[in-house]
């Protein structure tokens, strides 16, 4: 392993996430938060200077590649440093005084989960509220892919570490050059984000909660700096808007790039794509049809339907109705949609719609085989065959998933929680959605977990986000052996 | 297809059932309970007619065999024949004056899920009483197996038949020939019931409840003619007997079978039998740890951890104590154990523990792979090898299983049942083990779901104790191409 060009990449990063504290430290000054302000700057000149002694004290002349062990390493190390540097902010402007809160929500945040520890949101200065946006922002995207995208440092191995941070089971290349790529899909995403702003401000959100409400949106994150999150707003305007772009930012980013390139057909052959939309539209349909009488018009069932199946099937979390309240057959139907997730390649989490298909498609090869066992039956997706070694990681994830899931449920269910908490708190965290059933349900969070359940699920959301293999590989004797 | 062939199996079937409708018939005479004597005697008249005279039209000269089409089937259309007749004196007894409710008692019955929807258990008469359990005895180790081990009617296809009928991925032959091999099976399912039976009525019980708790435990199935079920005795010492034979239901048969040959030493050296006990152990442990202050004594806290798991494990469902009351993790580690299931060859239901023991070695076989992406890594399990088609058909079991569960879960949840509820009524179904949570718990019942919950709920019995794909081939468009 190459541990010396793994923690000077680490140092880059540093260096980036340094230069994001600077937007909340703007805000902080617009606002005039004094002792926020002094907080971030002195974060910000301390990792500016830790990362740049790391930098050159790791220097070599070497051109150096990644291995594939170096790459797993360094994606999971980045993470952590991003981590723990965001949850410093919070921290020390004491307004999260408790250590282990304020990494859960900053893991939360770069995870794109959305569970809060917060109780009372709103009492937050701005500009802490902006950089726990922030961090879903850079979060959804990747932060890696981000370091790939501006960084010349790396040769080869770029596309191994987008693959061990990248959601979905393939990233197609867009371009030759992987940096190309990673550039395209960061472009893709300030466009959306621009778009999205703008939208937000038209239905009279002032410009820092439209920006905040755009950063959880499209990194499926579902932070917002309200303490009621969207159904603040009570706007019919406004959470078709989200709901829009909770589905914008579900979709696989490489289909946004064809449909700006004017390859508008691709968008309906893709499989992935149509099952996405086939779900949400039958969720919101069923939901809406129990939801009848329990709004006053069959228009507001639809919008409140349409909006929490959006928010969970992409994984966001945000809300603007308690689904609790809902009647049973309602939440089931939502219960069901924590199991999916967005597409590949989206900054959805879960475990994907393409995954779910592929695993339908191959179950029904399973029964043809048993009719016809001589015979070969090839997977096609989008007319495209499936390897079989894909097919092979995608059960094994699929397992893993389930397995994962059930673990931190007898976990949390430790601290005394009931099982629909319990499993949907695992559910939540691992899916990187945010909200669940029983006490962690969309009007709730996560404050009362004990310690040490909190740092289990700060696991749970960064395997769940770095889609498993990637952390759970470092816990293999076979990693560390040479 | 054979079709012809088909539906003269079926007769035999048909014959066979009625044969074993003596055995109540017999407990009505001796319990006096004329009523039902009468009502038993008529519908096994009715159904050796219908057996003879469907026997004798399908009368063919040739020799013939069966396809792998008609395998399935075949076993399907038995499992159905044998439930309706078997729902046929409670329903004409008036005990049970509902057809959806006796159904679904049989279908419990022979399924060995061991869901009941009876309320007042201990009212129903004797001959009644008998006939439930004996349903558990003759559904646990199968009633197509046995159709095979007493005739000699097949020729080919009776391990096809076994195949589509019999748990567990794979059926290891102990004979070269499958009728010896089905023979055997049943000779140790008997010597087992003889032998329980025995040390029941050691223990204070009277012939009838020995009888009926064995089939119960053989079949891991639950169905106890007592209200309180095995908790009515109260006795330690049954508390053991049981939990020991529920765990000796569910391993494999062959093991049994070695072990009567001598060959102890295979015992230790099964993987799956090995990982059984060691969930067994852990399960007790950690429930009992959970059970401090809760009972009186450490070996009350043992004694009811041991039985609860080893019911939930084995699929069994008796219960002697409201684990709903118990504290959370304790809980929630049963229903962990309810996506478990007992040993491949048992007569257990779930997921079974080979499957979950492969598919996590699998899942640690990819992680290697992503390290040595030209490396060959080879499944071995007990020393064998996993072919990559057998590990793809667990894959797809695993996920139409948890597929299957959620889209049940679904269904029971619009008939305004809560998430825990309904998914725990999902699991206990399609898992074949009877009680769950929230309003199943191990003191209530099914009797409050309304009829097309019930349908659907014993459609999921058969889907599971039958392995998922021998019914849903049925309802694929490939199965009746010609």
């Amino acid at each position: 392993m190459n541990i010396k060009l793994v923690f000077r990449i680490i140092s880059i990063l540093m260096f980036i996430i340094s230069f994001f504290l600077l937007f909340p430290t703007a805000f902080a000054l617009y606002y005039d938060e004094i002792h926020e302000f002094k907080v971030f700057l002195i974060i910000i000149v301390c990792a500016v200077l830790c990362s740049s002694i790391l930098f050159y004290l790791l220097k070599s002349d070497k051109k150096q590649n990644l291995s594939s062990k170096d790459g797993f390493l360094m994606v999971a190390l980045s993470w952590l440093t991003a981590s723990f540097i965001g949850a410093l902010p919070f921290y020390f402007s004491n307004s999260i005084p408790c250590f282990t809160d304020a990494l859960f929500e900053t893991m939360s945040g770069f995870t794109t989960t959305g569970a809060s520890i917060l109780t009372e949101i709103e009492s937050l200065p701005k500009s802490l509220l902006f950089w726990r946006s922030l961090t879903h922002w850079l979060g959804g995207m990747g932060i890696v892919v981000l370091t790939v995208a501006i960084l010349p440092v790396l040769g080869i191995g770029g596309l191994q570490l987008i693959k061990a941070e990248a959601p979905g089971p393939s990233v197609d290349k867009i371009t030759p050059r992987i940096k190309e790529t990673a550039k395209i899909l960061w472009l893709i995403y300030l466009g959306l984000t621009v778009a999205e702003t703008i939208l937000l401000m038209f239905g009279g959100m002032n410009f820092f909660d439209a920006l905040t409400h755009t950063f959880g949106t499209l990194a499926t994150g579902g932070f917002s700096p309200k303490n009621t999150s969207v159904g603040f707003y009570n706007s019919t305007y406004i959470d078709i808007v989200i709901t829009v772009f909770m589905m914008l930012a579900g979709t696989n980013f490489i289909l946004h790039y064809r449909m700006i390139s004017g390859r508008y057909r691709s968008l309906l052959q893709d499989a992935e794509f149509r099952t996405y939309l086939g779900i949400f539209a039958a969720a919101t349909l069923l939901i809406s049809f129990n939801l009848y009488g329990f709004y006053e018009t069959v228009g507001e069932s639809l919008r409140y339907a349409a909006f929490q199946a959006a928010s969970v099937l992409t994984t966001t979390g945000y809300a603007t109705a308690d689904f609790e309240k809902w009647p049973y057959f309602a939440q089931a139907v939502l219960f069901l949609l924590m199991f999916v997730g967005g597409c590949s390649g989206s900054t959805g989490g879960g475990i994907k719609v393409i995954r779910i298909f592929s695993l339908l498609k191959q179950a029904y090869n399973e029964m043809k085989y048993l009719l016809h066992s001589r015979a070969i039956f090839i997977l096609k997706i989008s007319g495209k065959t499936i390897r079989k070694d894909i097919m092979y990681a995608i059960s094994g994830f699929f397992f893993l998933y389930i397995f994962l899931v059930l673990i931190v449920t007898v976990i949390v269910a430790s601290s005394s929680q009931d099982v629909a908490t319990s499993l949907t708190t695992a559910l939540a965290t691992v899916g990187n959605i945010g909200p669940g059933f029983g006490k962690i349900g969309p009007a709730e969070n996560y404050a009362f977990f004990p310690d040490y359940v909190k740092w289990v699920l700060c696991f749970a959301m960064l395997v769940g986000r770095l889609e498993l293999y990637t952390i759970l590989i470092l816990f293999t004797p076979v990693f560390w052996r040479k």
